[in-house]
């Protein structure tokens, strides 16, 4: 993927300095750049690995001294990771799928493709499937019945897309994940243990034995434009309405989404995150790493949850959370600093005791 | 798949009023009723909607008056999820799976197929396995060597289904769960650090570098009728004897079950738990999402633990639970009270330390 | 898989007595051992089981009175669980993989297979794979263009290698697992609310509206010798430099590894665990089940975190960790006690308050 450095500088609007006409192949770090690559020094304290590596070229931290680094073309890049954003397109081949339709794909004869699309082998495409434009399908993809994905889709290797999941414009699949399967709903004949500690929370009557009966999942997933599913994430299907995921929601590994969840606009759900069924996740709410979130509840706009954070109660819009159970992040520093010193909190208060007692 | 309303209420157990003649061909929320479907309204919160949408027939909550409500039709449910339930497998087209086996299948010659099996493309069945009557396979479902399955069967997308695996009856298998890889139990020469810290509780002595060495899974995996498994699931064969899981319990997206573990009848395992090896898990218990459990130990029968509870000792039968480390729900509520509080608990004390050093 | 009992000795390095000609089938616990099986019995606990079973032979604890259990020969086993791995590798018949290239699988033509390959069915090997000798690749399993992996390969159903992945000799990956996902890195065109909240720990000033744009991943994964990867595991490609896995290090099911995440030599990264972005894990370090890393942090050498430990800052070397936030683990432990009195000692300090307030 060759390109000039006045093509890079025009694409990321940035500015450049030098022989604008030097080409290069590819973005490295400084230490390990070669004469064809371009420097990725963002901040000062990389300028040392320009000098040990070899690159001609970098992308800089604005104001930097290029010549003084022995370099023959800058860019310089105000906001580092945008700039990042911008060049890692461009430099992006993407993956290998032959254009048109391997002929160890399956596609029902009722399917409708877009134009110039890339269907990989071993790709199965249901009935009354429909894919917009420039699709790229990847090996293993299935695709089931009366499933419809809009223009620039890039599905990658063995993901699973569901019977009716209507997706929006560029979306990104990850390799194994699950859009649409069952919905994890059951009920037992007579109210369950977990109904009656629900109300009471935490005792309970005269346990009986009762066994699950299946609640079939007759929704499917709906999920807007701009939209990106992680590997081996799992988004299942609605009771009766769909399961819903904004525009420009973007959603990592391994992520478990229940049935009837709804998700907003812009939101980022983090690894290992889990939302159990019909709860709701607002429009650019950030959700880190292994964050829960229990059933039925709101998770207002822009919230931003810490790492592991596990949110039982409604979450009023805007807030920023941490802990289990979820509080304010900064009452969560509060009590972890108090935590720390709880031993020794109580061994004070056991002497207080003592001392009192004489009193 | 079109029922009248008098095939519905037989089915359901339901009691029916008005013109059960109407035919309707699916479930909606009342607001989103045309005048084909059945609208859900199962409590009064609902009435509001029923007038939104266009619906001739309703589910109700008892008592409701239909006529009122505009209806020409109504059917009647004391335990709403439960009439769901019978509802929404009336509904339910299932996957489309094509009769017969399909072309681009590959079945080991050995194996046996019971009547009226459907088999979708790129199934990989392996030699001696057999599989009862009505299986629906979908594609991409490979099911090693010497596997066995009972009837009734339903598959999905991508499922892996490991060698010598036994499965009762009625057995469903979401997308991308794999049932019988090899456990994660690896061994060093000498003691390893792990084995120490379990007896001293954290104290080491001089640490070794060390290299683990693979114990193989020589067990497989033994499950009763009635279960599910969710999407990207895992379940792990075990060493010597089988990994179990009981008749009646599911099990859902993304829980692993590791080596030798145990799980008893009527389970309900949900989003993402974890159970490490040679745990035992009751019957009628309860895990909900992100629920962890550590190796070796026994969890009793009709257990509930709630949302992200960790628990790492046995636990008696019966008991709800909460908390990480795990403690009785209650407990857990009292304390997360006093954690909310605790620093002002230690400014308190402080406080009152002042007091008393002067006294 | 026959083998006499001399020869088990042998290979194990334990000693026998008795009819050491005895021929063994496979190895079963003692008391459901039929003749031809040798039975594990490495803990006097297990006697009875022996008299239940009908063994000739058994894997016996050192010292054991062969004769009074009325066994004709057994073998003895200083350290259990490292005999286990001896033993088990020995009798595990390994997946049913035929020979050669099945004809359904596709192999581009650049790609270079290894001596002795055993290649099944849909399986999709791409543009300049390289792939040592003796690979075993199970059905399903997806190679993308580029990637190299050394000898001795065993790659298990539906995985998928991405592309430019390297791997060493001796790899195995469980089913389902996915290597050389792209990144889950995003950016907004101004300075997002994460961005923020880092550097105020919690206090936002005006909310924007804004959207995420993609950093695409141009790494991909470096993995070392003898590394193992779990069932439905998922490992992200590096935005410029690799993702890296040291030699000997074992990662088990549904582990989610982040971009540019490093792992050190003979690490064991348990179930579940989650490594956010550009962390480093060092070397001989153990994750427990369900433990968290958050992003950009450094967990050093012989590390070794308990169950659902979360580590939001960096660890020193040898330390033994427990909770979250992550403290050392005989620091959790008085944490823990005094959380379980945390109630209770809210109500002395009241008492004291009134007291004192008296005085």
């Amino acid at each position: 993927m060759a390109h000039t450095l006045r093509d890079i500088a025009l694409a990321l609007g940035a500015e450049g300095a030098g022989n604008l006409d030097l080409i290069v192949q590819r973005a490295t770090e400084p230490q390990a750049a070669g004469p064809d690559d371009l420097a990725l020094a963002m901040d000062p304290k990389y300028a040392g690995g320009l000098s040990q590596g070899r690159a001609k070229a970098a992308l800089l931290w604005p104001g930097a001294d290029w010549q003084a680094l022995g370099l023959e073309a800058a860019l310089f890049a105000p906001r580092s990771r945008l700039a990042m954003a911008g060049l890692s397109r461009m430099l992006d081949e993407g993956p290998d799928i032959a254009p048109g339709v391997h002929p160890m794909a399956i596609i029902d004869p009722t399917a409708e493709l877009g134009e110039g699309a890339a269907i990989a082998p071993f790709v199965v495409i249901g009935r009354g499937v429909r894919i917009g434009p420039r699709a790229r399908i990847a090996s293993h993809v299935s695709i089931a019945e009366g499933a419809a994905i809009g223009a620039d889709a890039l599905i990658l290797q063995g993901a699973r897309i569901g019977a009716r999941v209507r997706i929006g414009d560029r979306f990104i699949a990850q390799p194994g994940c699950v859009i649409g399967g069952d919905g994890f709903s059951f009920v037992t004949p007579e109210k369950s243990g977990v109904e009656e500690i629900r109300e009471t929370l935490g005792a309970r009557d005269a346990i009986r034995e009762q066994s699950w009966t299946r609640i079939h999942s007759l929704g499917s997933v709906t999920i807007g434009d701009d939209v990106e599913v992680g590997a081996n994430a799992a988004i299942d299907r609605g009771t009766i309405r769909d399961t819903t995921i904004g525009n420009g929601t973007k959603i990592d590994n391994l992520v478990h989404l229940g049935h009837n969840v709804q998700v907003g606009n812009d939101s980022l759900i983090c690894g290992q995150v889990g939302v159990a069924g019909s709860s709701r996740i607002g429009n650019r709410v950030v959700l880190a790493g292994q964050c829960g979130v229990s059933d039925n509840i709101f998770v207002g706009d822009d919230v931003i949850a810490g790492g592991s954070t596990k949110i039982f109660t409604n979450v009023p819009a805007g807030r920023v959370i941490l802990g289990s159970p979820a509080v304010k992040m900064e009452t969560q520093m509060e009590i972890n600093k108090a935590l720390r010193r709880l031993p020794r909190l109580a061994a004070t208060v056991a002497e207080l005791q003592k001392i009192v007692s004489k009193l």
